[in-house]
């Protein structure tokens, strides 16, 4: 084997199963609905020349454009191909082989991969027993040495919502860099008034992670983007990035959908409104679920299933499709994504099917 | 300033100057003929379904198509974001930090960005003065301890074909893994019987890397591959890569590339008829240039055009972009792109109009 040692050793991120039959899919977070009709029709606007030339290496219109959607300036925004290659930009940037990289755990399985590619052990801090990470967080990942701390908000897999003082306050403790990768962060329910694109630029160390593949259902087109300060944006924009690391259809369609958000906000009520419905559901059969920020539910699945990955196979017997996680501690847990409502239905339906009682009291 | 210090102290890549104005590129060695008409046509396939969801994580029909092109199986196959990636991927999972990367001097830049962003220093072989390499650089490479060695064939910037046998030697001689680096190989001339993918899987430390953005004239799609033995192929496809790293479209339009090949060709028997007419005709106008197998010629730029410099400005202001190299030994140089037909006639006029004598002549 002549792969590095660090390689050999760890394991890649598995992502979520995808059938290639007709299924419900609710494993993977997408949106439940299209993506904008101004993305759709950008489509018909690509060119043989767009193909056959070079896409601009900085995509400096798209950059324009996501300054603009977040009121910040284009030195303080990166492209990326996904927002899975600016975590990957963030970790081979700032964090050296052998140093700590800060995760709260359980968390998304991701981070432990990517530093483990970077030979980085990782400093985990534990979520008490409601989800929540202690106070005292940045201490403990100054104290290993962290250059580097991953926190999605709202958390995966819990899609609990961390309150944006505390990241402030980790941020200002924090000697390294903090990075909140928001890929579900249109799902917030406004009201909560969650926000920390505002604090670009004013907190140094702060960088957001988002994409269009969740929010702007736009997960086949591949575009994440970062927002940082420009002296942390830069030596990912400008040394680490891959040359063309966003292609030429992207840039497009990236653009349009962004000016275009009509369909995106439709969406992001129809999740909000479908999470607490499906939430109320599964709870008059017995589910419990975490409350939720996301697009999806961590449901710990009662006994009564036989075990969260029986009823997973049971599911996915009847062709729909959930999430099992690997961690110990989310063992008894399905994550179950939102869905439109007729998926919702179907797959409140199947697990009603699957109570033992539902087939005695007819 | 909180990036590593390896980041710190290096330079990016610097792609080829992009005008926004109508122009002649002649400067990063673009396709001179449009894709082929099936891929283009593929993008009116694009559903609404497909933007909406995640792609194939590991594209697995796209490799089956490229594995059945090249009479190879797909696990010897790896699909990636341009070829820029699978040289990362191919350093990220072979080059442990602090150990050397082979490289030849002067090569393609992007080598050396991507050593020093893995910390890795380069151990450099250099060319002879007929820009050939010497028989012993594997022994070289081995005693600088280099786990992996990146050769572009045909060779950047000058355009040179290495032999398959020199290739295949330094193979065999070497205890790292060799990379060969063929973005240019389809404008190779058939009768030169070059041809290493026969070799992948017999040769256990050998990877090709391949592109569509020069020969298939989709540089603005992004889709690049490595071919390898699966030993090799394998941990940069499953741990390496970002899970979904080439998009849903460009997935779809580089199957429909493989398949239509005839406008490829068309474009390759073109650049091969035009690189022998356009080094004909510089070297009327006194511009000598390397023999090259690939689609840019490397001139030396005569002293009566006062330096390579004042030409590459001269006839930039003219409109036609051709490329300035960063390598002292490569100061005399431009490399100039072999373009469509009338790209190069235009070019010709501008140089000759530039000849200080041709104003004196008339």
């Amino acid at each position: 084997m002549r792969e590095r040692s660090n390689i050999r050793r760890m394991a890649g991120y598995v992502p979520g199963a995808r059938p290639t039959q007709p299924a419900i899919r609710l494993n993977t977070n997408e949106n439940p609905l299209e993506p904008s009709p101004a993305a759709i029709a950008a489509i018909a606007d690509i060119t043989p020349t767009m193909l056959q030339r070079y896409p601009d290496p900085r995509a400096a219109a798209l950059c324009k454009a996501i300054a603009g959607y977040h009121a910040l300036s284009p030195d303080q925004v990166l492209a990326t191909n996904g927002s899975d290659e600016l975590l990957r930009l963030a970790v081979t940037t700032f964090a050296d082989p052998g140093k700590a990289i800060g995760i709260l755990d359980p968390g998304y399985d991701l981070y432990g991969v990517l530093s483990a590619i970077q030979d980085c052990p990782l400093a985990r801090v534990s979520l008490d027993d409601n989800w929540l990470p202690p106070e005292d967080a940045a201490t403990c990942w100054n104290e290993a040495g962290a250059r580097l701390v991953l926190i999605a908000n709202p958390q995966a897999p819990s899609g609990r919502l961390l309150p944006r003082e505390w990241l402030l306050r980790v941020a200002a403790g924090l000697d390294g860099v903090l990075l909140v990768d928001e890929a579900y962060v249109d799902f917030v329910d406004p009201a909560l008034q969650y926000g920390l694109t505002e604090e670009i630029g004013r907190v140094p160390n702060l960088i957001l992670s988002r994409t269009l593949s969740k929010g702007h259902a736009l997960a086949g087109l591949r575009l994440g983007y970062g927002l940082g300060p420009a002296d942390l944006i830069a030596p990912m924009k400008d040394k680490v990035r891959d040359s063309y690391n966003v292609d030429a259809i992207a840039q497009h369609v990236a653009c349009a959908a962004l000016v275009d958000t009509g369909q995106a906000k439709k969406s992001w009520d129809l999740v909000r409104a479908e999470r607490q419905r499906l939430a109320g559901a599964l709870g008059v059969l017995g589910i419990e679920t975490l409350p939720s920020q996301a697009n999806f539910l961590l449901a710990r699945i009662p006994s009564v299933f036989g075990g969260a990955q029986e009823l997973h196979d049971a599911l996915a017997a009847r062709r729909i499709y959930v999430r099992r996680l690997t961690a110990p501690r989310l063992a008894p847990f399905l994550r179950i994504s939102v869905g439109a409502p007729e998926e919702n239905n179907a797959l409140i339906a199947a697990i009603e099917s699957l109570l033992p009682q539902s087939g005695q009291s007819t």
